[in-house]
Order: structure tokens, then C-alpha cells, then sequence
């Protein structure tokens, strides 16, 4: 499904593309499409879903800093497959000018930072950090790097790029800044 | 001009814009466009350049944190006047698919982290920041927050939010995170 999705944004503009179109590619009958994911957008979220579960389960070392690391390579790794890059990039582009983009984008982004909060929230009870740590809010950190180079500065993500948005969102997060209400 | 490339962008996909539907809704012949713009992106290029500098003047207090709240204070300006956002979302959906856009958002955005990078150099010559501090990354990690809630997350950005990047910004550069080769 990724692939027939795929080949149907490289030849139509978001705001064109019909499950019938998607169905067609991937050979399917356009009402299975239907019945297991209702929309495109429905089948769009959950391949940007099941794409970023299988490449970053997150991780659970003991020690925050290991652990941001290892889920910012995750991030690294996503955007290096093509597919998953074009995928995410069309619609961060959609997103700007057509609203079931922008809901569609917001709640892949907002479950996974919500998900992967968990990190943070261990680090606060083990006393890595300040109790009244916005554990969503260190991820939202390490996370902004990425899409800062990628979608605004154009500039490249690599290795470097992800330990130091890493060690930078760990050293807000001690510093206090990243508190509820903060 | 701003008006008329806004008017034009909202009823034409950036890759059909040319400099005559700018020039005809400006009331402005195109060879007077031409002559001073070169071409739309020209134009953007510009306009995106006039608009952030006279909204937001790179302050100089003497202090890093109170020079980073203003200068994340003056960003969300910019993204609260609806002409100026308007414009700069559609180059960065623009940017995903159009070579020439990219150009131009990686320009003006290369540009001005780099020309505000001098209120951490200013800190790093008071002893504020360690010495070998990646000046231009510290403005990288100020503005990130801003355009990860705006084109990603889709999450409001607001007093709180800008406050809060330049603090992080602080604090990562103080922890000596942001080191070049880092």
C-alpha cells in the first residue's frame, strides 16, 4: 500500500487523490480500502504509523541520555528511507493548505511525542530530572531539529544533528526549563 | 508587492506564479518587476527580508537571555501577522516539491541565523557562553520550537512557547551542548 500510495502522490496533487486512485495501484478492490481505512488520510496515518513503530520502538535503557540518543538516531533512520521521507514530506506540505493534511499530521506527531514521553517520564522517576518536568515537552525538543533543517533551513540531518538535539533537549530538561507552566 | 504576490498565491499553485500576475495585480509593469526582482523568488526573497527586519531588529541588551527572549518574542511577531505568514507557509509547502523555493527558504533562512548569531557571539565575548560555542546553532535551537508546532505538530506557538525556546537555547549553550564539532 505504501508503494501504490507513493507512486499516486509522485502523479497527482494531494488535494486530487481518491482512494480509488490508491486502490487501483496497489490492485485492491476500492471498497477494501473502504472498510479498513475509510479515507486516504486514514490509510496515510496509519502507514506513517506503522512505518515509524517498526523502525523506532522505544527505547529503555535506564539512562536518559542513552535513551534520547537511540530514539533520535530513530528519528534519522526514518528520514533516510525514501519512501517514509516522501511520504512524511508530502503532507507536511499538504498540511499548509488543506486541513485534513494538517489533522492528519497533528495526530501521528502528537501521539508519538505523547508515546514516547514515557523516556523522560522514567528519567523524572528515577531523579534524572525535575519532578515537575513537561516530559512531552522534552521530546517536542529533541524532535524540532529534525524538521527545522529538513522542511525550513533546507540543511542536512545526520548523525551529529541527532545527538545534539539529544544532549540539548536532556540539557533543558535539567536545567528546569522544561517544567509545566515554564 | 506583498499584497499583490499574496492575492496571487491564493488563487494560483506556486509552481504556475510568474512574475506577470504579480505585476499585473501590482499594477506595475513586469519589465519594472523583472528589472528589479529578477523573478518571483527574487520577489519573495525580498519581501520575506523587508518584512523580518523591520519586525524584528537584532536586539543587543548585554545580557544572552534577555537578548534571546526578544529576538524569539520578535519571531512570533512575524508568524501573528497573517500577510507575512501567509506568505512564508507557502514557500515552505512550496519548498517540498519546487527546487526554486527550497532555494529561496533555505536562503533567507541561512541568512538570518546567521546575521542574529552575533547576540551569541556578543555572549560568548562576555564569558556568558563557553568559547567554543556554535554560535549559528544556538539561534537554530531558538527558533526550531516555532516552525516544529507551526508545520508539524500543528500546536499553537505563543508568549509561553517563545519564552520557552529561548530559555532552552539558553541553557543547551550554557551546558556546552551547542560546541562546534559537537
Amino acid at each position: 500500500m505504501l508503494a501504490a500510495l507513493l507512486d499516486a502522490l509522485a502523479e497527482t496533487r494531494y488535494r486530487d487523490l481518491t482512494v480509488e486512485q490508491v486502490a487501483q495501484r496497489a490492485k485492491v478492490a476500492k471498497t477494501t480500502v473502504y472498510r479498513r481505512w475509510g479515507s486516504v488520510e486514514g490509510l496515510i496515518l496509519d502507514l506513517m504509523r506503522d512505518q515509524t513503530a517498526r523502525r523506532v520502538p522505544t527505547p529503555d535503557t535506564g539512562d536518559l541520555d542513552a535513551d534520547l540518543r537511540l530514539l533520535a538516531r530513530g528519528i534519522l533512520a526514518i528520514y533516510r528511507d525514501p519512501a517514509v521521507n516522501t511520504l512524511i514530506s508530502s503532507v507536511v506540505s499538504a498540511a499548509v493548505h488543506h486541513p485534513e493534511a494538517r489533522e492528519t499530521l497533528s495526530e501521528f506527531f502528537i501521539s508519538r511525542i505523547t508515546d514516547t514521553a514515557v523516556i523522560a517520564e522514567r528519567a523524572v522517576q528515577r531523579g534524572e530530572l525535575p519532578a515537575d518536568t513537561d516530559t512531552v515537552e522534552v521530546i517536542r525538543m529533541l524532535g524540532a531539529p529534525f524538521y527545522y533543517r529538513m522542511f525550513i533551513t533546507g540543511e542536512p540531518v545526520d548523525e551529529a544533528l541527532a545527538d545534539r538535539a539529544a544532549a540539548a533537549a536532556a540539557a533543558a530538561a535539567r536545567a528546569g526549563v522544561l517544567v509545566h507552566g515554564g
